[in-house]
């Protein structure tokens, strides 16, 4: 149901005629998780307000997030063919209408988080979180981080960039739901805090467990595996034990919310378990 | 005056230290005729606010004019080795750095505005003429249809090209000056609109008599002077009348601002008679 909302909302959001917008249309429709949105969603009801509050917020952040992917994937960037199994939109279009998509889908963020419907200040307040969490403080900083680290950078190094280029946007997720209840933002830090590194480590996990049953060799053995991630420093089981260790700290630091934490809770485990 | 306290504005933006903000900074401290700044601090002088009043609002559109050069300049779009007599970004760094600092100044620009020393409702207009302006359905609408265009496209789409690549920002900087000033926003978009075709036309003027006098060779000889510009199809001379048209339309629509219009009016003959 929530995640039909966020789809049909994404839907609406861009002309079906054009190739810019063809372009746009073809990377933010393309699938997902909405883990963003439905974050932003949960974290409003879990501070009194409603799931559709957040809407807006939500998707804005959305369009953030796809344009990250976009413009991560360039030949220049991370040079990646495949998105959620399909091209990448550099390689479906080309490369100048990435560039164009992307920078579209960044600047169309700000437009939904200031036509909201909620109060002039809540609106100024969530462009605020949008804008700090995507740039060059926030996960734009985090890809720079990225590019410049490499196998052999310090574990801290690693976690510093994590927090950076995926812990930006789950942090802001969370805040821009409370903003959206009425709340300052920062209601539920150490939950969006903790789930961020959980969520980092779970994914580099899956990056190397998926790489061993898809290309049937062993861990780092090729380019892709060199990447610095924090497995290769501290090994998979051990990554294991901290995707759990920061999910319960994320889980217990909502404990105050009782019944109305449950949904953010069953979030957090189900990211645990996931496996893509 | 207003110059100096634009520039020293933008100084403070961004830290001296690293290499995303060693980027951002060589672009947005490169040079560059503050007009989009200048500009929105006119409008709102001639609306009876301050000048001051519009140098947040002025200078987070010089942030998104920056960006939107960085990526034009990129291979993938123009491939210009230069700009303002000096290597373009992607040339003095690279190409992953030339995106992400673009990214960059594009998600400040909004910061900018959102914590402008104005009121939250002021702030809020400020971002979505912003937003509007840079967006898919303005700027980057522009530079789209300015990769799909050819020598052959008809004057109309050519002229449709600009109202979107150049004209969307030059209309926000006067827009964003009413708006600092209390005003809607639409005060004076006549004036905004014709300054737009004066300037556009009045650049491919520049561009092609640059070319003639620095190469020593005749007009359309090269690959460059093969872009689409209203110049190829009317004729440089038809072109000249042109700028001198629509900058006195600019000037006749704000006839009606008496003295408060005098810096505005001096700017648009000014730009006419400009040789860079």
């Amino acid at each position: 149901m929530r995640k039909q909302q966020i789809e049909a909302y994404l839907n609406g959001l861009i002309p079906e005629k054009g190739l810019l917008y063809d372009a746009m249309r073809y990377s933010l429709l393309g699938g997902g998780k909405r883990l963003r949105p439905q974050l932003a969603m949960m974290a409003a009801e879990a501070l009194g307000g409603t799931e559709t509050d957040a809407l807006c917020y939500g998707a804005a952040l959305e369009c953030i997030h796809t344009y990250s992917l976009i413009h991560d994937d360039l030949p220049c960037m991370d040079d990646d063919d495949l998105r959620r199994g399909r091209p990448t939109l550099h390689k479906q279009f080309d490369e100048a209408t990435a560039v164009l998509a992307g920078d579209g889908l960044l600047t169309l963020a700000f437009s939904i988080a200031a036509r909201a419907p909620l109060s002039s200040d809540r609106n100024l307040a969530a462009v605020t979180v949008l804008s700090d969490a995507a740039g060059a403080y926030g996960m734009v900083q985090g890809q720079m981080l990225d590019m410049t680290l490499s196998a052999e950078s310090p574990t801290e190094d690693i976690l510093e960039m994590y927090r950076f280029k995926t812990g930006a946007l789950l942090r802001a997720a969370v805040a821009l739901g409370c903003i959206a209840a009425g709340g300052k933002g920062d209601e539920l830090e150490a939950f969006s805090q903790n789930l961020g590194v959980a969520f980092q480590l779970q994914d580099d996990i899956l990056d190397v467990v998926g790489d061993e049953k898809v290309l049937g060799k062993p861990i780092q053995s090729d380019s892709k595996n060199d990447k610095h991630t924090v497995i290769s420093v501290i090994g998979i089981e051990k990554a294991r034990e901290w995707v759990h260790k920061y999910t319960d700290l994320a889980i217990e630091s909502i404990a105050f919310l009782g019944e109305k934490g449950t949904a953010l809770s069953a979030l957090a485990k189900g990211l645990v378990e996931r496996e893509m």
